[in-house]
């Protein structure tokens, strides 16, 4: 019977067998001290000669980092062990001798590192940082659960090339052209005006030749969509939406935060409401900043960083000039050159998470701004449907999963934030 | 403020305010019947020329199916309405006129509705099934969430073709080759002996020509990996998570069920344990069905639907021959022409929606195997590590989501199970 780490405090003062893999090993004359971990927690063994016997203590003597074995003894607890609790050996079985670990305790080379990921995320702190991002993903699923939304999983092969062909990935689909998705959104109102309130939730893939720190080339999104939705219901939604998804981090991660090293402190400063500031305004807060920065320019990478560091809460940027957004947001009725959109920037200078904003729900006025786009109507004749049979105001937003765990454990590059990240040069393992 | 259908019984005896579409509508002298749809129901809202006034009972008269309306009025409990309320209304406001829409309550044949995919899944059936899936995703995750498994999101690009390239959709990866997963098992594998317990959980790709009832080229996989689990182990854990998964679909989703006409007796018949034969039971089961079957050949569709027929609950199929299964499986100690794995085929007919086993452990023989497959050697480097570094016996299988929704729906094909379904002639839209 196999016990976890992670639940080795109901053994306390009890028999137990774990079950993982040699993390390092102290000696001390008559004595070893193993740390075991076995993927839900680390133990330190303690093995004496006289415990274990001199043959196992020998073996002991022998074994490799990340050897994998099997270790019995009693649990009990110490208050200066880590964890609280520390295993006194009786046996140890060595199920699989590892050959020289090639990841050790020295500090490596991020492309080194990044070769070995398939072993890299034994360490620590990867593994704590990926207990991280599945908590993020179950309180981003809660909390559109728990509201009523449905699932709506949107296709990865789409016939169409949305916003030009320069940036997706193409394949042969038995003769026809076919691209990988960058956005499910378009897909996700066909869902909210069938089920009123959807999300989609899974990858997307942008072909950009960009290397910073910010982007992957495959990453996971969720965006909800909601019928009967304005501009201002919609930032509504995303901040209650980021701030269940900090809350619930900070409610259940402790442990691996500090694993991490993150420093809480700014994470729990967040509040409600997060100030809410016009791309006007914007404008404004940049070039009193001494960032000269002119009306009408997009927001790119080191703006976002100098206004959100302005602000202990994420902030969001709402009513951007409509000429710099995508074709389906709606333009503002009291000012035209305006779109209904916004952008959530993190805090830290961490730039932006979320955007989103009201879709253009006139069919006449989407028509003219696909053609402005040129844009072929033929693709989108499916999506103007939407707005012929009922349509209504509406609005949603994506928010990027790596980029959401990157600001959350306080990374400084998103490479960290997915098991197998795929980057310009890195396809491999 | 917006009231929603699904919690309209809040509101009983109170005014209320729903926004959706005219489902359908009936006329009655001085009274018209509207069956309003907002995504969470749909609700009879009755209107009288008396109620509502004469200018606004004449709108109602020109109003077509799937305009989008706003109707304010009183909750009344009704014990003939379906879903228990009407509302007594008292005002309406058009938001959007419908153009004729393109499906009606006559028959439409399966080409036309798929492609008007994005309309039909507005009908009551086909919202139906989505929400059952998304019921089928829930539990998913809560089965392995609540047992202390960690989220592994494995990659959609991979480097190198795992099984052959005949079945793969390929794209240029900057300059190199890509191909998209079939499963994220490899990769899972890596996660087991970092975290112990792992899923992945996404979209994964296949190129086959085949029209079938129960494939798609796009569908969606979970695919738990376990270390320290061997076969038995790993088909009590694929026994409890399909149980786990019905029982939360009959608990939560009857309405659901009902709309869809699901005869749900057979689901309620599923007991534990499963039963599990041999491939070599199998055989003989075959044979004595008169359905000649030579020892060595692997289970086609036909096959599995005899099999599954003749159990009420799902059965698993364990200790095929080695010979027909994939690379990766670890062959029977006491039997090397065996291999440790097993499907399990859902009752009814329906056919394999799991697929799993335990995985080679010994480095030796897996790179035999990946010579013996005439699989290039280089390309599993990084998985063959995972028996360098501290080997352990593991095991894990997939479960295709969209044949588990086919069956749990009792559904003849898996068309309609995913909002947009790619098909072998079916990309849009």
């Amino acid at each position: 019977m196999q016990t976890y780490i992670s639940g080795i405090a109901a053994q306390e003062g009890k028999s137990a067998t774990l079950k993982g893999w040699l993390y390092n090993i102290r000696s001390g004359g008559k004595i070893r001290f193993l740390l075991v971990r076995d993927g839900t927690g680390i133990i330190q063994c303690v093995a004496s000669q006289a415990d274990v016997g001199e043959e196992t203590f020998e073996l002991i003597d022998t074994l490799t980092q990340e050897s994998s074995i099997e270790v019995t003894g009693t649990v009990r607890a110490d208050k200066r062990a880590p964890g609280g609790y520390e295993l006194v050996m009786t046996k140890l079985e060595l199920v699989g001798r590892a050959a020289d670990y090639p990841i050790t305790p020295k500090e490596h080379g991020t492309a080194f590192l990044m070769e070995n990921r398939h072993l890299w995320v034994r360490s620590r702190r990867q593994a704590a940082i990926l207990r991280v991002r599945h908590e993020i993903v179950r309180a981003i699923r809660d909390f559109f659960d728990d509201r009523g939304f449905v699932l709506f999983d949107t296709p990865i092969f789409t016939p169409a090339a949305c916003e030009g062909t320069s940036t997706l990935f193409e394949t042969d689909y038995f003769g026809e052209k076919a691209y990988l998705t960058q956005s499910g959104q378009l897909y996700a109102e066909s869902g909210a005006m069938a089920l009123g309130k959807v999300y989609c939730f899974g990858p997307t893939f942008r072909a950009e030749k960009s290397k910073t720190r910010r982007h992957l080339i495959e990453f996971w999104m969720v965006e909800p969509e909601v019928a009967y939705l304005d501009l201002d219901g919609d930032m509504e939604l995303a901040e209650d939406f980021v701030f269940y998804v900090v809350e619930q981090v900070l409610a259940n991660r402790r442990e691996e935060l500090d694993i991490i090293e993150r420093d809480t402190s700014p994470l729990e400063k967040i509040k409600k409401p997060f100030p809410r500031i016009s791309y006007t305004e914007c404008v404004d807060i940049l070039n009193k900043a001494g960032h000269p920065f002119q009306w009408g320019n997009d927001l790119g990478g080191d703006e976002e960083t100098i206004v959100s560091s302005q602000f202990e809460s994420p902030v969001m940027v709402h009513h951007f000039p409509a000429e710099i957004k995508a074709f389906y947001m709606k333009n503002d009725p009291q000012d035209e050159r305006l779109a209904l959109g916004f952008d959530m920037l993190a805090p830290e200078g961490k730039g932006e998470i979320i955007g989103g904003g009201q879709r253009e729900d006139d069919y006449d006025m989407l028509v003219k701004k696909i053609q402005a786009h040129n844009l072929p109507l033929e693709a989108f004749d499916w999506y103007l449907d939407l707005r012929k049979y009922g349509t209504v105001p509406h609005a949603g937003f994506g928010l990027g999963l790596e980029r959401t765990v990157g600001w959350i454990c306080g990374l400084s590059h998103v490479r960290e934030t997915i098991p197998f990240p795929r980057m310009l040069h890195r396809l491999k393992p």
